[in-house]
């Protein structure tokens, strides 16, 4: 047997719907079902808009451009995050100012946010890693004190939903979600930028039509359509559209999947968690999440390798998590060295990401956890 | 009946590929599907390597990093194009420098490129309007003399061949190529960066990558990736990869098809154009077109307007060009007003593009045809 670290989960209605959209003979951006997604996001998560991209990398990037970053601004991010949170901020020729993580989340630390506001901070851009909220409510307190705006990377955390209950994406200006394949909806390559506040629609649209406001001329209110603004292309063929629609309409079955493999990790783990061999994700009450990721914490790093490579050698894949971005040549490159943030530098050495897909049931993940149950076993004595 | 703009061509094959990129469970970038395109390209077009991407503004955007474009830098380019030639450039904090188009292709006028060269001039970004080559050869004469990068946006010159037998795109270092449902060759929303210099392939996977080595991951070179460069997700879906091959094997009897509307629109305007009342393309000698589309440049903007009006009262679907780029919101951002290139303004005001689609065929075209000839005969009573 083997168990991959990803298998994208295939409706049956996938390519139903892909077939649609190929006889409507509209397969760019925006059309049909497109528009099903966009309407389905609005009304069921309560987003103000969304824009349906290319990735969430380009989701970010658009988003970047929608804040009017610049050269000489700042953005404060964790360096424990995929190198397209960054580089959103970089390519606008903007600092990015790496933060801390705590343990329990991996989610940027709030507590360390406040020191690193400086006049030239202009937005906050946290992450849900693992699909598990960043305390999202105490960040836009710090933001609305200090003024900046808040683009959450979601690209994990689609249906998830924070304590207050309000679903990831909902609460910030801007958030981007991923439906990259190894996300729990995806489509391939593809995302989808949220917008909540109505002001920046106008401008998005111009942005997402390669700077021209042929938005307006579709609404009539223009003849001809024009160079007025930077942009790029960020849209989702309908085509990928329909893929995505597919997935949209299991989403609470596809998390109910997963949530079978989340207990049987946490049932594995939480002996070894609770001798202190490792540490597990600690979900904050009250907090619902869409069990797109499991990972471990193992207390040494020599622990994290071997639980790897006596994996692999069971045909069990799992995975090391970020390199952390402060320390990688680009981080050097603003400036910062290993030992600027000591906790994600550690953390980050130790960490292991587990398989995780919606079909990872009944024998193979009998398999799956028997594999790690004796590799725990030769790893701690135990 | 109705003759829309366009239709795109829809091969049998397209869904039973589409099928298989799903059931592969490998529906992101540079999958099998994707690799098939890859070297059918290479093969067929002689192209040192190509990068599938999501759009072809996002393959020029690609372009732009990988020539380091900066601030400061200036890069030259037709004002008769569309906006995304431009904001590939301007992304990067790059000047646009705007260039003349010549009537008979409304390519750029490389005899007026020279003396816009600067110190400050780091690459020409030629266009091939309606899918006729540029002149690449003399552009790169003058890219050499000045020790410049070409970057040709291909967007509509897929399978047309310059006329020393090389096929578009494989003359300059960099050149972009779109799929959008627009084009002869479509996958939705899709492009191409080919990349003719060997030097920039290794970089060119980082920036595809997001700004990440994990190419040297999958070659086995390295064992984790990180952040070491600037980058995007530049990635084209295995799934529309599918769609794209699908047309790519077909390429010939497409544009063999699209012929047929090229010959009907020529027999049907060359004698107005004998007469002076109009102008249509004039193909340079052993160039080889992939009929992509058919414009007409009219004597007077108010024939131009009224040919596009009676015929929209016949259902019948033709366009005004590009707004030129150096007069627009933007241009004029940089410095531009309407009278500095008076020949592309004028050019631009009287141009159309006609209805062109494979299927137009048959009773379709007949209808057109018709159409434009009784319309013709109003306008200019002949």
């Amino acid at each position: 047997m083997k168990i991959p670290f990803n298998i994208p989960f295939l409706p049956e209605k996938a390519n139903i719907y892909i077939q649609e959209a190929l006889e409507s003979r509209k397969h760019c951006g925006n059309y049909m079902f497109g528009q099903r997604c966009i309407e389905l996001m609005k009304e069921k998560y309560g987003f103000h808009e969304v824009f349906l991209t290319t990735s969430c990398t380009t989701a970010m990037e658009m988003g970047a451009l929608l804040a009017d970053l610049k050269v000489g601004d700042e953005v404060i991010l964790p360096s424990y995050t995929f190198s397209s949170t960054a580089n959103a901020v970089v390519l606008r020729g903007t600092k990015p100012v790496f933060c801390e993580v705590t343990p329990d989340t991996m989610n940027i630390d709030v507590t360390r946010i406040e020191s690193l506001i400086t006049e030239r901070t202009k937005m906050i851009a946290p992450i849900d890693y693992a699909g598990i909220p960043c305390e999202i409510d105490k960040i836009m307190k710090l933001a609305e004190k200090y003024n900046l705006m808040v683009m959450q990377d979601a690209a994990q955390s689609f249906h998830s939903f924070n304590k207050n209950g309000k679903p990831c994406g909902s609460m910030p200006t801007l958030a981007a979600f991923s439906f990259h394949e190894t996300k729990n909806i995806s489509c391939g390559e593809g995302g989808a930028l949220v917008i909540n506040d109505p002001n920046l629609i106008q401008r998005a649209h111009f942005l997402q039509e390669k700077g021209t406001d042929r938005s307006l001329v579709l609404k009539g209110v223009k003849s001809k359509y024009s160079w007025v603004d930077l942009g790029s292309s960020f849209l989702l063929s309908d085509i990928l559209a329909a893929m995505l629609l597919s997935q949209l309409e299991h989403v609470e079955k596809i998390v109910k999947m997963r949530g079978v493999v989340t207990n049987a990790y946490r049932e594995l783990f939480q002996p070894y968690a609770d001798n202190g061999c490792l540490k597990i994700p600690v979900i904050p009450e009250r907090v619902v999440i869409n069990n797109h990721a499991f990972f471990v914490i193992f207390d040494t790093d020599e622990n994290q390798q071997q639980f790897i490579s006596l994996l692999k050698e069971k045909n069990i894949y799992a995975y090391i998590g970020y390199l952390p971005l402060h320390s990688s040549y680009m981080g050097q490159r603003f400036g910062y060295q290993a030992d600027d943030l000591p906790v994600t530098e550690d953390l980050a050495s130790r960490i292991v990401r587990l398989p995780f897909y919606s079909e990872l049931q009944g024998d193979s993940l009998e398999y799956c956890i028997a594999g790690m149950q004796s590799v725990l076993k030769i790893i701690y004595d135990l």
